[in-house]
């Protein structure tokens, strides 16, 4: 059963590096390097959608990785979907790109549990765990005593294949008979199989390089990480210290007792201690890293590692689109265009597959994508809740009158100008952010476009040959060129698709899909085999990698989420009762056609653009009532 | 049992269409459009060397297809290995890229047989069958009595998968009782499941149009090709009329008895004839092809057909290298650069893979390449005979008497001029034939390295987005793009090794390779799981094409071929007693490094020659006694 999670080949992308070799690596140099953070999963789910944005949050700070704590109770474990930590940890680790660490207790495991949450945790991909003991009672039940039995359990079966952690108490284990039998205990521990320790909180540095000097003494050699909590509250404070059987030094005590009651002055003392705490565990040169507990908040461990700049930073971007942590994933390197927009969607989607498409689409035969009902967890993303639901009437307009209110919201998007409520369009249903960077040098373009009711909802202009570092379309290793070709896709009604239908045959380099919602009729010149390349990259020393494709079998596939968007997200902001809104938005679901165009003459100025303004003047000049 | 020959996806190759298709597609038109041609087994090795340029011949004339005669005396089927007419089919179709028919007759013929020697077609990937009786007597015993018995097996046991031709006979087959009987045979045959037929030769048109006519009338609906047998001498013409119980028409006779002795007038009456005879096909709106009995020689069948012009054209090639017709092959658009210079040992080398490289080379993992001892019909090609002994010592000099006589040698081939003997050098034993034309725009570097010493043997200028139609770079579909990076591969001294690992550093975007003939030491800095892209295009609609690339595992291979010819092909030119000409080789071959440079930086002038030129003036200044 023993194996170990393979280290791909690069082939464009990062490779899988277990988290255990990036501690190794970094403990190397006696810098702090990275930060990482502990998270508990929310008691609710409305909490959960908060999470998201922190887990992001968190990334771009440059947190290396993020743990998720056990709850015992909250966890049923006769479903392994309905594991609340696994949930999370599957949600930071596949839709907010942080590699991910799960605790894991003795308290009412037996092997036959702990192996069933073992094989779920590799089918997500999670590789990391936290071997705790949990507080077990004379209630608790559990084939295992020790966090060292859970960790020598885990080694047995699975070998190398997981990183493992353990706490260790800097000021000794409430239950150990003292500091000695204390130290030969986590020994036991790492001995059993562990990668690092992460300590648990402490108030001054002295009590952490003692500690550490301590472990070495008998002969501990791994990463010993702090364990840092940042004072939010002085509740939190006095909570968590009498669960965690701590005394807190006098001096703070002092210092808090006049502002109490102070919230913000709690916070930013707090916040003051710990950069001070942080400064001297970083000169100690006892470590590597910093671990935060955040208790789920932001802003005191945020404004932390900005002040001690250690946010581990990413290199270049390695592919055009954002790269799963995922060690599953780690090959990856082609995808269909269609879901940039929605990257969580794809790889909600596409977390199934055995194996992902690496050089070539063409292998992946016939991907079975999951369907649009598969959303789990993920449907929170695109769901219209009572509180979000005023931000995107604000966005997409509080009523919708007629096909031209709906092209006036896409163009406020693309010009990135406010809609004419005054409110900057930020996202569309098919756009979960804002236009990227490269999208500016055709942002004219395509207000122009949906302007006149083209409605674009994904796009890339032609590259030809750049380098590899430029800051706006570059991405792969140093020295490269990189290459697209023109891409534009949108929805139009059918009276326009009947004179793009005559326009077409005068381009014979630009290759289409064009269908409704029911998907038939469906216009293409693509070989339905093959797909083809709109982003690739030459870079020294590799085979080409071209990481962006547009074929048919995944557009067929996309079409229906991008209709389903219309009446899913958009009409959702609407209350049942504005009958005019829906009508509206129906309207186009049921009529409009989604197009894609790729021009395949790269080197030269696009025909696109050219292409699509004959279809407005055509239109125009022969338009029904209904149109503009 | 049953199964379909595949039609595989194209991703640049031109996939593999049964021979079936092509017919039935020409037989749309009412025009001749290709020619095809009989051949027989050589009887002895030697003819079997001259076969292969007359292949080659009729390839570059456009012949759609050749057949093999099957020789139930000749054909041992004990080993199947050592079945004369298979191995003549395999050459014709693996090594001169000619797609082939093998006959097969009833003769002595049991199921088992059969069905052993249609399995080891498969394996050898001919997928056509012309299904004979043969000339069954008393003495011949077997489990086939007609024709059509063998059609119905081969459909019965393997489907559609054969393209299956049978012969037919304008007038009436010697043996059958009359002309209506005869018909009814073949029409018996055709319905057992032929998919074209072949006639029996005729000297006068009309005979041809009453049989189709015939055939037609009773409902045989398969495209009927005329076997045409042009006179090649009054011996062979009274021989084979003789022998297949055919009358030769008065006119014939009289026109041949004045000439009858002298052998070319003989030939070029045939020659007339039979472009009288086939203009009278071509007109008469029956035929797709004309079928040519050649009797395995070349000079009056390709004077028929340059005359009437129907040579089968060749499209643009659909890849920088000589595609295979191998339907098993049809999927490769992937191979090292190394054998550019022979295809035909790569071929051999690679012809047990039960996959081939499609879109990525590294798909295939750990390549088992054939050894060089695998050798088996194509040793014929690399060996030295006493016929061709004086050519190859004309070309690569009589004696050598020192390292520079080689490099000589070398200079002169690149450069195109004669050697100080006075012969042209038109192939080495690393290129079987002369310079590619892409090579002529490098041609005088490379002269310039070769009287230095700096040995090469392949090379590719770099090409920075030609276009795909371009008549010296261009390969695959109209509109495309495409790119090579400069490469060059050579033999130079223990000294001039020196100087160029001293130069490397400074060329960071060069990846090299460097051994010697033990493969010890091996300098690179190449990725050993990662191949290098060398030639690559872009196209509409497709996925990028990269169809040469350099890699570490293959080179590995590849060095051991490149070294063996010093001693095992050019040393053979020499007699045992020239001990100077031996040495000279076998110290080059000892002591020399083999080296491949790739320019990574192909959009600019490539850095390799000025490179090389610093370490023909560094090696100058700090020369060791014995190198000029």
């Amino acid at each position: 059963m023993q194996e170990k999670v393979k280290k791909h080949s690069t082939n464009g992308s990062s490779g899988f590096v277990p988290l255990s070799s990036k501690l190794t690596e970094r403990s190397q140099s006696r810098e702090v390097s990275f930060f990482s953070i502990e998270l508990f999963p929310p008691k609710t789910w409305k909490a959960l959608d908060n999470l998201v944005p922190l887990l992001n949050n968190f990334r771009q700070l440059g947190s290396l990785f993020s743990t998720v704590t056990w709850h015992s109770t909250m966890n049923q474990l006769d479903n392994m979907d309905d594991i609340l930590s696994m949930q999370v940890a599957e949600i930071a680790l596949n839709y907010c790109w942080l590699d991910t660490m799960i605790h894991l207790t003795c308290v009412d495991m037996t092997t036959d549990k702990m192996l069933a949450i073992l094989e779920r945790l590799k089918q997500i991909g999670i590789t990391n765990i936290l071997a705790l003991r949990g507080d077990l009672n004379e209630n608790t039940v559990g084939d295992f005593h020790y966090a060292s039995d859970l960790v020598g359990f885990i080694r047995h079966h699975y070998g190398d294949y997981f990183t493992i952690a353990v706490a260790g108490y800097p000021i000794e284990h409430p239950e150990s008979m003292n500091k000695q039998q204390d130290r030969e205990n986590l020994k036991k521990k790492v001995d059993a199989g562990a990668d690092f320790i992460i300590t648990q909180l402490f108030f001054e540095a002295d009590v952490y390089i003692d500690f550490v000097d301590e472990c070495r003494a008998i002969g501990i050699e791994v990463p010993i990480l702090p364990g840092i909590m940042p004072i939010q509250s002085y509740d939190s404070l006095t909570k968590i210290t009498r669960l965690s059987q701590l005394d807190i030094p006098n001096r703070i005590i002092q210092d808090l007792e006049p502002i109490r009651n102070n919230d913000e002055a709690v916070r930013n003392y707090g916040i003051e201690w710990t950069i001070h705490l942080c400064r001297q565990l970083m000169q100690s040169g006892r470590t590597p890293g910093l671990h935060f507990f955040t208790l789920n908040r932001q802003h005191a461990t945020a404004t932390i590692v900005k002040a001690l700049e250690i946010g581990y930073s990413f290199c270049h971007k390695p592919l055009p689109w954002k790269q799963p942590v995922n060690h599953r994933r780690c090959s990856e390197n082609v995808r269909p265009i269609f879901w940039s927009g929605r990257p969580e969607s794809y790889v909600q989607r596409t977390n199934t597959w055995d194996e992902f498409p690496n050089g070539r689409w063409g292998r992946v035969h016939s991907p079975s994508f999951g369907s649009l009902n598969d959303y789990h967890l993920f449907a929170a993303l695109d769901s219209i809740t009572p509180k979000n639901r005023k931000r995107y009437a604000a966005m997409w307009g509080k009523q919708l009158l007629d096909e031209q209110d709906v092209w006036h919201i896409f163009e406020a998007y693309v010009a990135g100008t406010n809609n004419r409520f005054g409110h900057k369009v930020e996202s569309l249903p098919w756009n979960d952010e804002g236009l990227a960077p490269e999208t500016n040098v055709i942002r004219h373009r395509l207000s122009h476009l949906n302007r006149h009711g083209i409605l674009t909802i994904n796009s890339q202009p032609n590259v030809n040959g750049i380098s590899s570092s430029d800051s706006i379309h570059g991405w792969g290793s140093p020295n490269g060129y990189v290459y697209q070709k023109a891409y534009v896709e949108f929805f139009i009604s059918q009276h326009k698709i009947d004179c793009l239908l005559k326009i077409l045959p005068h381009y014979p380099l630009v290759n289409y899909q064009i269908t409704n919602s029911k998907g038939d009729p469906f216009y293409t010149n693509c070989d339905e085999d093959e797909p083809i390349a709109v982003t690739w990259g030459v870079f020294p020393g590799k085979e080409i990698i071209q990481p962006t494709i547009v074929d048919v079998v995944s557009f067929k596939v996309w079409k229906d989420e991008a209709f389903s968007l219309w009446m899913n997200k958009w009409a959702r902001v609407y209350p049942d009762e504005d009958v005019e809104s829906h009508s509206v938005l129906g309207s186009i679901c049921n009529t409009y056609y989604l197009v894609n165009l790729v021009d395949n003459d790269y080197p030269n100025e696009t025909c696109l653009w050219s292409m699509l303004e004959q279809v407005i003047v055509s239109n125009h000049c022969t338009s029904s009532s209904h149109e503009v």
